[in-house]
């Protein structure tokens, strides 16, 4: 059978790096949590420590997820896609993935018209953490 | 409230495009179905016509989920992560999200040998379909 890291195609080019896009996913609820991209030494770290390092295209540099704030992701399960460019992980989530203090970075939704509504509560005060 | 196209930062230049990512996730299941890129167009043309439409890195086009096979994503619900380059589309899928014949192109899972293992059965046969 083949190999993980043979399989994946960092065919995204953002600003010089060659990266493919991350997801991630609650293992239990089925929520996504966010996305962001990975290059092959994110991707590496991530399987080698077990949770969520990415890369990330603002800062150039690897993101250790939770570093700062504590708030992990750690891997239970990786599939990635059919053409190589996007991997699926299912983690277990620390307090909550987003910045602002929300479970999942996707705490905002389209109404029927057209407005976006905070459907969520925070899980932490962002004041506090970072 | 704030509008969702207004939220959008289309700020993934692959290609001399400004892009977004787009996940589609089962409505139903919560299965992450698969990931691509939008542009503006496409997103104006997901949200105009309730199904999903992606902008295709590769043919550097428009791309009309399902146009061909069939397969629509039919847009039940919108979501918007934190710093708005990213969109998480519930959708109704329509047979299959993937034209290798499986319902989620994430149809591949690395297991504990490092492995990759396909552990679905196909829904179609793409000979039959493409």
């Amino acid at each position: 059978m083949k190999n993980l890291k043979d399989e994946v195609n960092f065919r995204i080019k953002i600003g010089g790096e060659n990266l493919c896009v991350a997801i991630a996913q609650d293992f239990e609820t089925g929520e996504v949590l966010m996305t962001a991209f990975m290059n092959k030494e994110a991707l590496e770290k991530t399987l080698d420590k077990g949770t969520m390092h990415y890369y990330s295209t603002s800062r150039k540099k690897i993101w250790n997820k939770g570093e700062e704030s504590g708030h992990v992701q750690k891997v239970k399960d990786v599939l990635i896609d059919c053409d190589g460019d996007a991997l699926l992980f299912k983690v277990a989530q620390s307090k909550a993935a987003c910045h602002k203090g929300y479970y999942t970075c996707f705490f905002r939704r389209l109404d029927k018209s057209g407005a976006l509504k905070i459907d969520r509560k925070r899980v932490f005060n962002p004041d506090e953490v970072y």
